[in-house]
């Protein structure tokens, strides 16, 4: 793998990354649900699953988006570019793409990154952070989560990649995230493997709910480590690998969320089914009353049990609880004492805060992540593209 | 009617408000559809329709919200002391409360209040005024808008007071509204036009899209301009009448929403139905990227495309086309050129900002406001109760 600066971003930083590998990988990917989905997220829609991808392309800057035929021409052109580099076929070339919207990709500048990155590809931990910081915008630190992952018989190794601080409210999928594996796995587990982690990890944060049109989390597995295809325990192991490091990843977004001073941890417990819990733990998670409270290390919890409800579940007042770090507020429907300065306190000393809300509906719950929303953000955001 | 301090408030400001009819009135309302209910809303909500209302009674500084029982007897308390004054039920007696959530109310200074502002109702401009500001919280200015009716054979009055400045996502009512006439008004009548109008103006209204728990918009129609119940085209002309004063008093709070630097409306045109409209409208109005968009005169437009395909519609990119201001910067799925600089400064340069965003899919249509998201906003937030 490899990167460099292609001239894409404005600021003049890294923006090109390439990831090759030797041998073909089979492939699962996750996508956004907005129906202004990216050129590159349509292209590698009709690519995965898979069992011959041989590369990723990444682009940061520009997220060919909102482009019209001409970017998915462009989403074309880029793999071709990059297969004729590796000498495959460019349906074994997923790209991906992140950045402002609207804007056509510069194309010269993307063939010439091609052409002069490919020479320069290594496997060195030095390669791995240059790629991992060309695929940033506003992020202020890299995200790498790694893994050595000891089966029966053998060691395989698992990376994985992720960027994200702003416009994140991930609907099956979330802003970019690449993993990798020496693992020899089937397309098709993969596929399972990798869909049940995002559920659990990329699927439960949001920054400010605003989902992405490039969400995209790409698992490719190369079969490096040798052996058949990886079954029975072997397989379920590395499965909760992959949901670990995913949501180790995950974390990491609404950790560098745009201006964040707090990650907030929203533990929704007691309903009947996932997307239950999902849809409150949202509606908590994306509401700036409760960011700015967090924010300020205000004890003003009635925003948070308001939030909840107008989640469209069909509680009743009576069954919530509410907890605030260690601090227990509500109980079952009414407010209880509590030490307003302790709160306040406990909020602010910490960068951890942990909601907890319980329901008597069923026993399914979801863990969430957010960040607190401040002055910086709106700072960060009020002039981006101009 | 008249209004006095009662102590309520922490700033000591007006924050308790008796409005009371010589007539018995017809009354309609509708209430926020949050599980999370208000007290006064659970009071009222077994109350209307009705067409023996005497009074409102509203206190602000206190939401009477997440009280658990303690706080619904508090609310029949206030109900008493107020028809104790009147001298009627306590069934004739509407309540309404907004400010911090999960606190009891301080039911000795209501209690006082009550009694000491009974003697001093009247039916001034000056009572008006008072009481316009007496049920305010963050907001920065009164909100009032006031009707002459010529119907065919007499003439009658329609006079609506609103606040709110967040908290503001209404789902089927919006926070305090009140509208009273002297019109003769069936209650059932009176019930769908109500209903109607608020379809059209609070319902089509947010500031951060935070549903409230004290959401309340009440009519009251005491009949006290004679005649028999408005019918045919006088009652046609009369719930027009009753929809422009709610969308001009709805307009009114995302117009003094907290912090904000402008009015943004947003027409959705070509879908299918309303609720598809209001879907995609709400996902752009309350995306945070959109709103910092706007408050830095940033013609990032992609934004607001993006947060189109995230309101759950399955349209497709090649039926969208975008205006800003007069600006056509997006057509069928493909972008313009534009001048960067002239839509920024068409943005700098007024008030008021105008999204429209049309689709293939029908006739159906929306409008609906928001306002911009600032500093200012996490200022007001971040330390609210404390």
């Amino acid at each position: 793998m490899g990167a460099l600066k292609a001239g894409i971003k404005p600021s003049g930083g890294l923006d090109l990354a390439l990831i090759v590998s030797d041998h073909p990988c089979t492939a699962a990917g996750t996508f956004t649900l907005n129906r202004i989905a990216a050129a590159p997220v349509q292209w590698d829609r009709t690519l995965v699953p898979s069992s011959s991808i041989r590369a990723i392309v990444v682009n940061a800057g520009n997220a060919n988006a909102a482009t019209g035929s001409q970017g998915l021409e462009n989403t074309k052109k880029t793999a071709e570019l990059a297969a004729k580099q590796i000498g495959c076929g460019s349906g074994s070339v997923l790209v991906a793409s992140t950045g402002v919207i609207g804007h056509q990709l510069p194309m010269a500048k993307v063939e010439a990154g091609i052409s002069r990155v490919f020479p320069t590809l290594g496997s060195t931990p030095e390669d791995l952070d240059t790629v991992s910081r060309a695929i940033l915008t506003t992020d202020t630190v890299p995200k790498v989560v790694s893994r050595t992952i000891k089966l029966k018989d053998r060691t395989v190794e698992l990376v994985g990649l992720a960027k994200g601080a702003a416009m994140i409210g991930p609907r099956m999928a979330t802003m970019l995230a690449f993993l990798m594996t020496d693992a020899n796995v089937d397309e098709f587990a993969l596929k399972m493997i990798l869909e049940r982690a995002v559920d659990q990890s990329f699927n439960c944060i949001s920054v400010e709910g605003h989902a992405s049109t490039n969400d995209t989390v790409l698992l490719l597995a190369n079969g490096a480590a040798g052996g058949d295809p990886l079954q029975g325990d072997d397989l379920r192991l590395f499965a909760r690998e992959v949901e670990t490091v995913c949501i180790e990843l995950a974390t990491k977004i609404p950790a560098d969320g745009e201006g964040a001073t707090h990650l907030i941890t929203i533990d929704v417990e007691g309903c009947t089914n996932r997307e239950e819990a999902r849809s409150i733990a949202r509606c908590i998670a994306d509401s700036a009353l409760v960011k700015t409270a967090i924010h300020g290390a205000d004890p003003n919890w009635g925003r948070i049990v308001s939030a909840a409800g107008y989640a469209g579940i069909p509680f009743d007042e009576s069954e919530v609880s509410l907890w605030l770090n260690e601090f227990h507020l509500y109980e079952r429907g009414t407010p209880l004492e509590f030490g307003a300065v302790d709160v306040s306190n406990s909020i602010k000393l910490n960068w951890d805060t942990r909601i907890r809300i319980t329901f008597d509906r069923g026993l399914e719950s979801i863990r969430f992540w957010t960040c607190d929303l401040t002055a910086e953000y709106i700072r960060l955001n009020a002039d981006y593209t101009t």
